[in-house]
């Protein structure tokens, strides 16, 4: 029954990628909690690095200086 | 005044039934609770059927077995 | 296998109104969506009135002015 | 390390706009709350129009009205 | 970089389990994407059982018929 | 009509600076987009020091350590 939600730069992650992030946290919550897989849910957002910043700046600029 | 944030996968819903989930569970919070629909927000977010898991699997891998 | 946020300020929600709109909105998911009850989830979060701003301040202060 | 999360609509906002929002939250969390800048994530979600309802309709349905 | 929210019911997660989903959400991150943990965020939201809805009913009431 | 949400360790955040993060964020939505005031909607949300992770550990294990 856990909700688990992930939010990522939209950067090429694959769906191999992707499935391997939902198993992978499914599992955990398994191993960690004893929760029911059955009703896990995980969502993926990928986000366009104009909208995410961090250190007061889009990642967007820091990707142009290489960072 | 209350937020409501909709997660469903992106699978066809029409305008015209996001609007019905919107006056719908607007109308929900006026007759439970007696808030003001005037500034009740609702998002609807679809999600990709590759960035959504259930069961430790994407929605994708589901509906390819026809489930 | 929707996901619902709800968020309130926490001023005296009972138990059957948190009930009453956990059925609500899953019932409505069912009849506009033909969402599968079962695996729909409704998280509701009851937020203090000092970290609830709306009109650029708390909901605290407004209701220290009968708002 | 504060996390904060924007949501607005999609209505053409630029890139220079979000950065200016990006780099304003982070500022004032530094100045009201003395938090590290290095570590602060702002996240910014534009939503589609049909997709955000306020009042019991989406926005979409508003606009044409001209609200 | 990657901000992961898991949200689960309270109902006596300890810390040393809480723990183990922040170390081991972090160290998937990793292996999946190469993300830097330095700047990876797991926040847990505990919320009650009251709260929180699945099948149409709070799990406080599901609990109570042994479920 | 923007929704704002800001996670931030609870770490005794002031009634005073919860309203100073409402008000800084309302205008600085107003001067950069635009925004109506009266319907931006603030949400601050306080996460215990064990249920926040970075680097992969909670914030309540550095604090014992004096980060």
């Amino acid at each position: 029954m856990p909700y688990v939600n992930i939010k990522i730069t939209r950067e090429g992650a694959s769906t191999e990628q992707k499935a391997a992030l939902i198993s992978g946290i499914t599992q955990l919550l398994v191993d960690v909690l004893g929760k029911n897989p059955a009703t896990t849910v995980v969502v993926i957002d990928e986000v366009e690095t104009d909208n995410w910043g961090i250190g007061g700046e889009p990642v967007s600029a820091r990707r142009k200086r290489g960072l």
